[in-house]
């Protein structure tokens, strides 16, 4: 039996910042939303650039999606906004069950090129969602391997 | 008795690339590397952004470094040419020797301003090495933890 998936845009609260810290890649981008809220720089709730899954009451995968714009893409042919995505990770207890595929699934229905840059063991998983290597540029990339996915219409830009 | 340690700048060829596979951060920069030699896009002895340490023979630890061009840098104040510096990795059986601080010397004797961004669980060496988080901005650095070292007379840009 399959389990209906919701993938939903997270707020930022504590509540949320709480579960943050149960993925492994926690780092700046969090502690300094759990700074900006202590300190009133933003409100409860505000919107957050992660979208994630909850299984009952708990947060068991999530991704970060940030929408570049045109005159910063410098890997798609024509040149156009796309969406890097960070940070996709489904809590071990979850895994094998489609969660991954959910939230990239998410990301895709935007109809924009998707870049990530994600660590190299992860290549299976990103081959079988439609992903390829892009050219890897050093002055461009310097230590990212990034990898991108092309809407119809879409290619890669020459590097 | 210290050992006198050497970084050496590393070039291009088939024995430097062997040696890379033995490092965990062998990504799509080696891989362009290798197919670059192997299709003649580059001479055998280029130049690459890598610097290194030997022992003996072998090499046991190496980073690579790449000088961003002052138009690009969102990160200093004032704006200037900086170093990104990626992929510092001494191989196990060499850790805590000061393999790692005397590559990270290397980078800071040129006196320009070094970003670099570690995993989350490497910030006790950064530290100790006189770097500090820089300020976290989505737009900027979406999934990174950016640390910087500021020489003197530099200062963090306010984002």
């Amino acid at each position: 039996m399959m389990t209906k998936v919701k993938v939903q845009p997270l707020l930022v609260n504590y509540k949320t910042l709480e579960e943050f810290k149960r993925f492994k890649e926690y780092g700046h981008q969090e502690l300094a939303m759990f700074e900006d809220l202590q300190s009133n720089i933003v409100e409860n709730d505000s919107e957050s650039p992660f979208f994630g899954i909850y299984f009952g009451n708990a947060l068991v995968a999530r991704m970060s999606l940030y929408r570049v714009s045109k005159k910063y893409d410098h890997y798609f042919q024509p040149p156009q906004d796309y969406l890097e995505l960070w940070k996709l990770e489904v809590l071990p207890d979850y895994q094998g069950q489609g969660f991954g595929k959910a939230l990239v699934d998410f990301a895709k229905s935007f109809q924009l090129p998707i870049k990530t840059n994600p660590r190299v063991k992860s290549h299976n998983f990103w081959e079988k969602m439609g992903f390829q290597k892009a050219m890897y540029d050093v002055e461009r990339d310097l230590g990212e391997n990034p990898l991108i996915w092309l809407p119809s219409g879409v290619e890669e830009r020459e590097v």
